[in-house]
């Protein structure tokens, strides 16, 4: 029985899911790939042979016992439908058949099949009765939240839209109301022609570290076009497949393995914001961590300037 | 030189530092009692009798060469007066003089002296000018941001109210004007009326398990009293000695020699607002990390439930 409760003094937003304790945890450190023979894993639940290890499977590209990417339901889930005031589906997305694949590792097809999979269960879950947002985010490594290594992402469906959104929505829809023009637009616009910030520029997408972030060495992945992740296509898949590929491999030559989370935001399931806000992508390096001073204030210090660290990360 | 930025998708404020990743990393880890001997290490510059690899002293408590605590500037400040639009002071306040000292061995006595030196530079920062807001914050462990393993707190000023605070004043002034009553007040009787969340209940003082919070295993100190840091009496004081003294032991006992932070919030330099709010001491644990949803989405995710984590704390 999952319970939603407010911290009262700051309104932050607490589940208890209790049952997520329970969860395993295998190595899943940085010397993860000794741990598979040939990217095989005898106890491992996400590789090609256990299936029986798993949950029900939701979706799958490839053959029952040849697959390549497939989404199953999280058998320790955030929420599930046990509780009125927070409900939903979680899903766990497995990234590669291959136990020792990573995104500093996958090929351009690895990525092409996983954000096929990412659109497929994006637009089915939207699309369920009282879901108000859908979150897809990643855990690579202990550090970033990971508890099991074989390469997966995970999908949520959340009742409400959740604070992070609301916030982002606020603050464009303000900036819209006043300038008449959309933030995410403008801040395309000016990237480009500054120059000092943008590690990617191509038809579909923008890569940029941001002029400002909590996260040291964020980098940002803004959709140029005013879509929704169900709305994304083959060729703008392929695009964004290459990015990934070609972006990772440098954060790895320039910052070896390092944990990281992703996350992607769009849009609600049921709010036109599109005038004023675009899907999103943040890349989160967790090799930081926050001190009290960051933590008693909500003020962040970094220590390097984005336009230093995107000089490094530039692709050419 | 300073320079402050804002994120502009969610108006995060982040200030660059870039000194600060000049500074010295030492070993800072559970091994650390093994570093001293007789709590003394030679290379420490907040060892007795390495004052020359300090910077100037702001505050002694004991002589010249036998001091208890001392507060020191910081010599790879978070701010400073480089900059006009983020300037401050920040200065390292040594909780001890034993090297191997640490919030869950220390005596009685020396939370006294800690406690004084708080107060004196709380007291003296906050009516520098131009300051808004002091930030009284502890790193322990490199888990917990601590960059040196000689027991720490620091202290700085801030030439505005920062976003935590700002929330918090906000939501306990909301509060009041729709109940005509101080959120605080009220949780304190609430907490002691219904018991279970309660792990220490003193004439000055409560120490609560919050029923939610983003950081599981957080305990809070309310000030039952509607009293600045500069206004703590010297009763106060003991109280607060004893209990952090006895808090902190069975916290080792429960948990280790579990990594935290502590954070300090008070009253804003020039903002009447004791009406309707509290100082209060936050006890964040650091052994869990976030993933990617709940920094994607703002939602928190707790496996244990604050009534079972304050059973197991309870001082009696």
């Amino acid at each position: 029985m999952k319970e939603l409760r407010i911290d009262p003094i700051n309104k932050d937003m607490i589940v208890f899911a209790e049952n997520r304790s329970k969860r395993p945890m295998d190595k899943c450190n940085k010397d993860m790939n000794k741990n598979s023979i040939n990217g095989y894993k005898k106890d491992c639940p996400f590789c090609v042979g256990n299936e029986e290890q798993c949950e029900l499977e939701t979706f799958r590209l490839g053959n029952d016992k040849e697959w390549y990417v497939k989404s199953v339901y999280n058998r320790y889930p955030i929420i599930d439908d046990s509780s009125e005031e927070i409900y939903g589906l979680h899903e766990v997305m497995i990234d590669t058949n291959r136990h020792d694949g990573s995104f500093y590792n996958m090929t351009e097809i690895e990525f092409e099949y996983l954000f096929i999979m990412y659109k497929n269960r994006y637009t089915e879950l939207k699309n369920k009765k009282n879901v108000e947002y859908v979150s897809i985010f990643k855990n690579y490594l202990r550090q970033a939240g990971a508890s099991l290594e074989h390469p997966h992402s995970q999908i949520v469906t959340l009742p409400f839209i959740p604070p992070e959104i609301q916030n982002e929505i606020h603050i464009s829809k303000e900036y819209f109301d006043m300038n008449n023009k959309c933030l995410y637009e403008g801040m395309i616009n000016e990237e480009i022609e500054l120059g000092e910030r943008v590690v990617y520029n191509g038809t579909n997408f923008i890569a940029i570290v941001p002029s400002a972030t909590k996260y040291t060495g964020e980098i940002r992945i803004l959709f140029k076009n005013k879509i929704s992740l169900d709305e994304i296509s083959e060729i703008e898949i392929k695009e964004l497949s290459s990015l990934f590929k070609n972006l990772f491999k440098k954060i790895h030559y320039v910052e070896g393995d390092m944990p990281f989370n992703i996350y992607i935001h769009t849009y609600p399931a049921n709010l036109d914001c599109k005038k004023y806000f675009n899907t999103h992508i943040h890349i989160i390096p967790r090799k930081y961590s926050f001190g009290g001073f960051e933590l008693g204030t909500g003020v962040y210090v970094s220590s390097r300037k984005p336009e230093d660290i995107a000089e490094k990360l530039k692709l050419t």
